[in-house]
């Protein structure tokens, strides 16, 4: 998707102290978030980035290249505490509580709200199925995290993990429309949520919150 | 926003049995949900619909004034529902389980998921705020329904309200990603999953089950 070789800008260094990498991704994200995707032209990212055409496209083959790390960025720091999660010895409610919280900050973090373009009907091409994959991956592990909670095989566990899924990602939607949101404690708010809708009592809540802490913190 | 007068169509009778204003929101919807707002024209959605520019400009003021009557239906027959409920005199969490379920099946409800439209950046626009005015009618309701349940003043209720409302509104994220979602009773376990959040005890939900269903079908 990008490369490293570091071709010089088009109109002189970064004014941003970033990469030209990352001042392309800022770019983006906030035309996509503003106006739409498919009223963003690749002529306008690379305005916005200060560079010319020729050296966007010597590090994204396309917009829907820059979509794609955009959207994966939204899920891969998520995957890799996934992962670590799965291999932790902590108590299966600890682990997703840890999941929750550390999976809402994701979603609220950043300058743009870049969970918003989950939507686009554009991600139906077949060039986003890493993303899909990944979005995936990390459900897996929520499903397999709530099986473990509810002491029930995986397919059982369809339909609560989708629960507790949706209500993670609802942080999109509630970004978008609350921005009163108290963003300090959203993501321990959900995972409490969560626990209380697979029927972990608030004693045992209580105590989850203490044993995650040092998983959240690690993550 | 239209007009009952049944101007005579460009093209001859619609094939579709609607009436042209129909045949136009219906042609809309695909578009805005298939290709997205954007990147639709107002040339394309007469085309769809079968009539002329002209005759479309008749009953919608323009492309915003189609999307904000569909969005208008996604949340309209809602606050029907809600404003009967407020009204009715059944214990609250029984009226707030029968609000999630009913809201539920609009979410999923139609052939296009036009909830999807709820994170376009036009949405930001003037134009647009009588959706967002019966949208934030629509969560008053959940807000009292739920400061009810917990036995709190509204400002109390606020963050509680806002995961359930999220809850709901995670419908229209997993209508996107979930092609095998289970629709039959998926109003149902939200109306549970809310419950549980706000610590309603399973024994109590079997009855408040039971005691919701005529509210359900009367809605």
């Amino acid at each position: 998707m990008s490369s490293g070789l570091g071709r010089p800008r088009a109109k002189g260094p970064s004014t941003s102290g970033l990469s030209t990498e990352e001042d392309i991704l800022v770019a983006a994200a906030r035309l996509f978030c503003e106006s739409g995707y498919g009223s963003t032209s690749t002529h306008a990212i690379a305005r916005a980035a200060g560079i010319s055409q020729a050296t966007m496209y010597h590090y994204f083959a396309g917009k829907h290249a820059i979509l794609l790390e955009l959207l994966l960025r939204t899920v891969r720091p998520s995957v890799v505490v996934a992962s670590a999660l799965v291999e932790d010895e902590s108590d299966a409610d600890v682990r997703l509580w840890a999941l929750c919280a550390y999976d809402v900050h994701l979603l609220l973090s950043g300058e743009e709200n870049t969970g918003s373009l989950y939507l686009l009907p554009e991600l139906g091409d077949l060039r986003f199925a890493e993303f899909h994959a990944e979005r995936q991956r990390l459900f897996d592990v929520y499903r397999a995290l709530v099986a473990q909670v509810l002491g029930v095989d995986l397919p059982e566990a369809q339909e609560q993990a989708s629960l507790v899924f949706g209500l993670v990602e609802s942080t999109i939607l509630r970004r978008r429309n609350e921005p009163e949101m108290v963003v300090r404690g959203a993501g321990e708010r959900i995972g409490d949520a969560a626990l209380r809708i697979l029927g972990v009592g608030d004693d045992r809540i209580a105590r989850v919150r203490t044993a995650a802490r040092p998983l959240v913190e690690r993550g």
